[in-house]
């Protein structure tokens, strides 16, 4: 989730460097740095979203493919500048921060629509056919298979031929009420805690933040039961949401993940499933696939 | 984690309350507010830590019986006010906030350890005999069990024989450099992300956070790779951090957990591997150990 400029030191040292013993196989920042370049996918600035807070930019990316109408919804709404003056008024610790039109609900003071479809479709699953998935190596709790799609975490049921996106940290959402149906992807949310799988196929995933998560997730926690502030002055005001490709140049990040389907991405999983780095005295032989890092990098000047 | 007061309303809802159809079982509010007396354990003030920041008050409660060596330790420098004064160094996104003493690996400048030992056992696991194990029943990816003992999430290996404490959310851990036996329990972490269990039997954990987190959870992100802040004065002060027992009875906070050997428990724990409660379209007949929520709350006046 976090651009990685540097050698990841030992995780949890007395706050100071330390001296390595030689690993046999390559550490992830290893495998990172020395990665070709095609092993990275530039975002595509109509699949990206700039969320800007007065403290810094939350930069989004959307997955279409498994949210298509709700993508559509959210284009529109960012082009007519819905979010514009609305704000994150709810933080709930170990769980999400969502954000958006605060008085959605009240008919005299909710925000136009504008263009966008007060109708959606439930978009919780879809048909893998098509799809592109890596598959992680290691059984998931929550799905028959776990792996990426397109760079996203994601789930597959072989049995029902769907495929999904899973709540891992950073996963955006689109906030419902009890119907399937009643989302707009006006109202999002964040994941910012212990992935909440028992939300994938319940709920439509529309993205992942691949930048600036620290914006929403140290933010101040509202009050139990679900961290909606109080009082309307403890939001945090949102500027801006807007799609990339309706800034101007001269305001872009240029961005990189790292591809899912590349030999690179098989070696950096394998160096976090078994870390053998000198700190870790017992690999462990697995990794959950909310634990697989997604680099993210500022793309190298040419 | 949190105090839970109230009813918790859907989980994504767009802002405002909505109408829930008749759920056939019982939620987890319900249970929890139905739970007989002895479903509660009250905090052991000689094995609960009150780590004061301004903003507020960390409650941890103590794993003796994981790691007594190092809560040892951890009661001697407590009662010898060796916290007050330190600091929160460092805060790294999805995944931990560290605290202690940041100069604590320059001679010139570290604090005195007092009666403290200079040297202590790893105690990533222990012997599972003789611990009441209350498993989950789901598989884990980590473990070949998974499940609580003493309220503290575990897991445990019928194949050596051993247990040890899971790096859950709030689960506080002692910091280390590359040797086993090189934490003295002077530099503790808690975990504020994803849970990392791949740090499972790497390293000592001692405790849990039961209250307050968000006082660190929400702290300013530290910057890359490892989230120590860069400047001293970036760090959050420690005012102080002392064993229950040793604070006057009107500065405590009566608390008390849910166990996890009661057939409330029990209940509470299916309630969450399927959710049905309206909002859930699709119960996940799963849970990870990291999912379970462990309730805590204010004692109830006699």
């Amino acid at each position: 989730m976090r651009l990685l400029p540097a050698l990841l030191a030992c995780a949890l040292c007395a706050a100071t460097a330390t001296v390595f013993a030689q690993a046999p196989t390559r550490g992830m920042q290893e495998i990172i740095d020395g990665a070709p370049a095609e092993a990275w996918r530039s975002l595509d600035p109509e699949r990206t979203l700039y969320l800007e807070l007065d403290a810094g930019r939350v930069v989004i990316e959307l997955a279409p493919e498994f949210a298509p109408a709700h993508v559509d919804n959210i284009r529109t709404l960012a082009r007519e500048g819905f979010w514009d003056g609305t704000s994150v008024y709810r933080v709930q610790d170990n769980f999400v921060a969502q954000f958006g039109d605060a008085e959605g609900d009240d008919p005299a003071l909710a925000r136009d629509l504008g263009s966008a479809a007060r109708k959606l479709p439930a978009e919780f699953e879809r048909a893998a056919a098509g799809l592109a998935f890596d598959p992680l190596p290691d059984a998931d709790g929550w799905a028959p298979q776990a792996g990426f799609v397109a760079g996203f975490p994601a789930a597959r049921d072989p049995a029902t031929g769907m495929a999904w996106l899973a709540h891992c940290y950073g996963a955006v959402g689109a906030a419902r009420s009890m119907a399937d149906d009643s989302s707009l992807g006006a109202e999002l949310y964040v994941v910012i805690g212990q992935s909440p799988r028992q939300l994938d196929r319940n709920i439509t995933v529309v993205g992942r933040v691949v930048d600036g998560i620290e914006w929403l997730s140290a933010l101040p926690r509202g009050p139990a039961p679900m961290g909606f502030y109080a009082e309307a002055a403890q939001r945090t005001p949102i500027r801006a949401l807007r799609l990339a490709s309706t800034v101007p140049q001269a305001q872009h990040v240029a961005l990189q993940v790292l591809r899912t389907d590349t030999p690179t991405f098989a070696e950096l999983v394998e160096s976090r499933r078994n870390r053998r780095d000198g700190f870790y005295k017992r690999p462990a032989g697995h990794i959950d696939l909310c634990n697989v890092p997604l680099p993210v990098r500022r793309t190298p000047a040419p």
